[in-house]
């Protein structure tokens, strides 16, 4: 029988804590027979919502959290003093081994800095990427480093490619992940300062795969498996991505609605419209994995509901069944 | 009578010259009387292209040059030798002031190195950004600086801010523009370096209405009417709002293609789809300019067909005009 997986999850975090990331928790623990799950937060709360729910009771347990850090906290106060919140206790069980890994839908600083600080980076990391897998036209990229660390240097840059193909290659089961720098041109002298650093000490490393330049027009199009920058960068990267896309909906629901005729014809062709919209739904791989740490932190979405809390912690299991931080030790201590 | 706006235009840049761009200007002389065009490419060529299109000839003068700047050419190097191209004649033109400004649809290294180099900066300003109107949700807004200066500096960011609010102010006659800075988070601590350095500054400045940072997600929605950032970042946002829209359009198409009933509905809603989505055609306002020059240049897209050279041009005869390149001078001198 496989190793029992556990994952500790903030019961509190996101716009529809506790109810969707409870539900998400326990349709995991259904899903995955070799899966515990630990909900952190407010013991009443979480039992509220745990009430009606049919699951295994051998495998979920509700940790007590009294204290909560509001999404516009400054985060690294919020993690020094909020000892009692549900981001802290649920980092500190992953500190302390008792689970392995952590998934927040709450402040995104507040997880970025408590992953950091709590659960520790493994030995050879010197900064820890926030990767996001992006839908693509062919598949899926890892976007890394999306916002965890701005104004990174090169040799951060390239240890993030490291990490990376290390992800796609055993979570994504892509062989030889193609890896890319996010720049503004396709030609080797193009770019910022911290680009044209990078840009041939990722060309040297025996590690990867690189492929040179990726172009912003060509991400969509998933060019290469791995895509990598700085995290300001990254982060205007992926928000546009989310926001260009949800204007673009928008746009089109009006059109749709227009008249009777395009009425008739949303009716017509919304079935397969949405099947292949689907293609570029950004949760279907769960959350915003934080790579390097000893043990795994993801970032799923405010907005999470059930299912993409679902797959977050279902990501959690898979990254700790392939002993991906134990692999990324090996690879960056050998630096 | 109004005086004559006179404009450069490279007759061999771009996917479709010299076809398309002379055609493009012909209809913007048909279009706007008191407009001259000086179409700069290989004589022969460029008459091939004239010859069955009807229009008065007094406003239109073709400029021979025997040589084209490729697209993947190393820029300065370009600029230095072809002496004799499209890009560099029509630029001295402007220098000359026969011209009161050049477009062109071909290589974007060359036209920003020539602007800087061959027509050159106003008085005042240290850098001149590249600042295409992008389309939004309510409008548009001002996206500067695109590619013209990576890694500038702080004070740079705010001469673009004011003659980002100059040029939105007087052509596209939003009174008393909001300008956000391009940002990873809502709050005033978040950002890279730079950013945080910027924002006190673009708070601080009197000549400008500063409503804080922007983020990328919000960008699409039309939150600020001029979005100032540093030129890769820039770059970043605006290839991706691109490659976005284009993977999307593709997904869609292929959705609507699935099978008989969505091909039926796509016909019945295609017409006020299209009304729709014209609202996103990065298109319809012309070409990129660059601002702070001399004279204006404008950078459009390489697969710029008819119509957007027409903008183009029609874009700088508003500029000159409303005598923008002045408005900037007295602005930044006083600085």
């Amino acid at each position: 029988m496989a190793e029992m997986v556990k994952v500790a999850v903030d019961a509190m975090g996101g716009d529809n804590a506790p109810l969707e990331i409870v539900k998400g928790a326990i349709d995991a623990v259904n899903e995955c027979s070799n899966l515990k799950v630990f909900l952190v937060g407010r013991e009443d709360d979480v039992n509220g919502a745990l009430s009606g729910l049919t699951y295994d009771k051998e495998r979920v347990q509700v940790v007590n959290a009294t204290e909560v850090i509001e999404m516009a906290e400054p985060p690294v106060m919020a993690i020094r003093t909020k000892k009692d919140s549900s981001i802290v206790k649920g980092m500190y069980l992953v500190n302390h081994g008792e689970c392995d890994a952590f998934v927040s839908a709450g402040s995104t600083g507040a997880t970025l800095v408590g992953g950091q600080v709590i659960v520790g980076r493994v030995k050879g990391v010197d900064r820890a990427p926030l990767a996001p897998v992006i839908p693509t036209l062919n598949g899926a990229s890892l976007l890394i480093d999306c916002g965890a660390n701005v104004d990174a240097k090169a040799h951060h840059l390239v240890q993030f490619a490291k990490m990376g193909s290390i992800y796609m290659e055993n979570i994504m089961n892509i062989k030889n992940p193609k890896v890319g720098i996010l720049n503004i041109g396709a030609e080797e002298e193009k770019g910022n300062a911290l680009v044209k650093e990078t840009f041939p000490l990722l060309k040297n490393c025996p590690d990867i795969n690189f492929v040179g330049s990726v172009e912003a027009r060509d991400l969509p199009a998933g060019v290469a498996d791995v895509v990598v920058c700085e995290a300001f960068a990254g982060n205007i990267a992926l928000k546009m991505y989310e926001g260009t896309a949800k204007a673009m909906l928008s746009v089109l629901k009006k059109g749709f609605k227009a008249n009777i005729l395009s009425t008739i014809g949303a009716a017509l062709a919304l079935p397969s419209l949405k099947k292949s919209l689907k293609k570029f739904d950004i949760k279907q791989y769960g959350g915003a994995p934080l790579l390097g740490l000893k043990g795994l932190v993801v970032k799923t979405h405010g907005s999470a509901e059930a299912v993409e809390v679902k797959n977050s912690i279902l990501q959690c299991v898979a990254f700790t069944e392939a002993n991906i931080s134990e692999k990324i030790r090996e690879n960056l201590i050998s630096e």
